[in-house]
């Protein structure tokens, strides 16, 4: 094992931790704060409630929510704007992966010169950003706690990751009561979106003891309580554990980093504007059964966390559990295996094809996966017209 | 479970790290550090090494050494004096669990007024603390990751507890390298440390999903290879792993906090001095015999984390295996049960417990102790003069 890195925010958890968000920024010295959310998330009410948290603490505030799924450059030059306008100094996120991506590019902007599309890539971040505040409303997208941020290129059509140690918020309020507004679809979803960060981190080339840890403990907790969460949104406990099983993944992401599911559906996503979380969720079994040569033990390993019955079987056949438990919860939660509408011209296979093998996700894939091989992939997934 | 926070610094792992030293304090803005130390660390010529990285980066240091085991508060006064004295604006703790308390009390009051009793307690820090690393060289005392920095009142002969989240490190720098110029008898004091750090986070009421994944790691490795490290210094494998599960016991109760053996080691190692490794070693297996019926489902887990077999035994057998567990250990690295040649009276037996009762440690201890609970073990590990 070579120097490895690890890190994470001030984490704060549980039901009504939300009401801490005013101390929070009142403790990292923040004046006016810059409200990142979105319109789904205003309407559930958790904006107003986190504003009058502000309130309390008698901080200043000035509210933002034109962004939309899978956010745009654009909206983050719109975003920075009005963050410089109002004379803002910290940055309160507040919602699901998108809300929390655009608040920390809006963030690195408010310190660091020129546009998003400068820092695309590894430590490119110069200054130190504004005090930032996280409060994840899904389960989900682990943006709370990783160094990166994902923007898209409108004029290219991808997904830029822009990554660095200074996207690490300050501090992260995950309060599973969030989670009790969102519908079936989204819930299990944004869950899927976590196992997948949970299996790629376990099985990333970047994988060490210290992130290993978090991997398995989310996929347990994933295994157990994603149905019941997706099957109620009054049911606390699985609220709290998926909560609980979002934020492990996320710090076992945000230091092990991804893999090939995510390398393909930045892509999809960047492309073709899809959910995130369905993209995952249908390209994950995929991917699993093409990576299992490279990673047998650790494919073991998951299988048994996700309670299947491993003993006396081979150890192709324990791993081969692991993509078996991930399919059956797919089914369970109503996912297709496939997008039955998505039509693709050839050459359009071919540009999304050529772009996953070079996104920074496909450096820690434990098996090397070639454009032929993503384009295969691709046309199990989606109809390709000649 | 009501809301839990969760902290680490940010943290660089593995062999060779220690190079990284320079190039951490001036991320952190550093320009003149205070290098806290103690003279065996500098024998082993790591302190040299430490302040070769640090010129390489073009930063002024100044040298500290004048500390003993279990830190006493009149060095913290002449080591604040010195900080000050010298213009520093940063501190470098590299050593054992002492060196890296006592580097942290002078970084406390280099930015606080007053006298380190003060800060006693949970919260009482005021001012924000200079920029700190911390490379620990033992395997060993997690002081590089953890809220607390133990000193020892020397009037009152008692070790003080400070607690306070300003009191983590901004980067802990682990290099395994460094354990390999230490001998058997401190490998395996330090070893039972971090186990007693890994098993007291692991049963206490403070543990949350997020600790617990640390503490059983921790508890997994130090299984495996505590004894080939301890057993050999040139055991690369071994002290990798080692390093690694200080860590994760670290990690783990800084934020679950400890329990009894902690609550009345505090108390033998103030009042007596005594190495601080070696009194928990001791202290360990007659706590977990009383706190057993406390938390069997939880020794079942450390008994089976282990590799006892637990498969087909009752709750009440499967749990018991976690003491033999912890004593096999402590047998095989030739420490004794008991303290053969400590002879106390039973007036200073009473004021021992009275205080171990009052330790912060106690609150989280599964099960409650009272002062006779404390008496009667201590009785059993010492030997009373009447």
């Amino acid at each position: 094992m070579g120097i490895t890195k690890f890190m994470t925010p001030e984490i704060i958890f549980g039901f009504h931790s939300l009401g801490q968000v005013g101390e929070s920024m009142l403790r990292l010295g923040a004046k006016k704060i810059f409200v990142v959310s979105d319109p789904g998330v205003v309407d559930a009410a958790w904006v107003e409630k986190a504003i009058g948290y502000l309130k309390q603490s008698n901080l200043d505030y000035h509210l933002w929510t034109n962004i939309t799924p899978n956010p745009k450059d654009v909206e983050i030059d719109a975003g920075v704007r009005e963050y410089a306008e109002n004379g803002c100094d910290a940055v309160l996120g507040i919602g699901g992966g998108s809300a929390m991506d655009a608040a920390k590019a809006i963030a690195l902007l408010g310190t660091n010169e020129g546009t998003i599309h400068q820092y695309e890539g590894i430590d490119r971040v110069i200054h130190p950003l504004p005090p930032m505040v996280m409060v994840p409303t899904t389960a989900g997208s682990g943006a709370e706690v990783s160094q990166f941020s994902i923007i898209v290129d409108s004029k290219r059509k991808v997904k830029m990751a822009i990554t660095s140690k200074s996207l690490i918020p300050d501090i992260a309020i995950i309060d599973p009561h969030t989670l009790m507004t969102k519908d079936t679809r989204l819930t299990a979803n944004t869950g899927m979106d976590a196992l997948t960060h949970a299996i790629e981190s376990c099985i990333s080339l970047a994988a060490t003891s210290l992130t290993e840890v978090h991997s398995l403990e989310a996929i347990r907790l994933i295994a157990k309580y994603l149905r019941p969460s997706a099957a109620s949104r009054y049911n606390r406990k699985a609220k709290e554990a998926m909560a609980m099983a979002s934020l492990h993944a996320g710090i076992a992401f945000s230091n092990a980093i991804l893999g090939a599911v995510h390398a393909i559906s930045h892509q999809l996503g960047g492309y073709l504007d899809l959910p995130h979380g369905e993209v995952n969720a249908i390209l994950l079994p995929h991917v699993l059964e093409f990576n299992m040569i490279a990673a047998p033990e650790k494919y073991r390993k998951i299988a048994a966390t996700f309670g299947e019955n491993t003993s006396g079987l081979s150890l192709t056949d324990a791993a081969f559990l692991a993509v078996k438990a991930v399919k059956d919860l797919v089914r369970d939660l109503d996912i297709p295996d496939s997008f039955p509408d998505l039509v693709l011209q050839k050459k359009q296979i071919d540009f999304l094809s050529n772009n996953a093998v070079q996104d920074a996700c496909m450096v820690t894939n434990p098996r090397d996966m070639s454009a032929k091989d993503v384009n295969m992939l691709l046309q199990k997934v989606l109809r390709c017209e000649h």
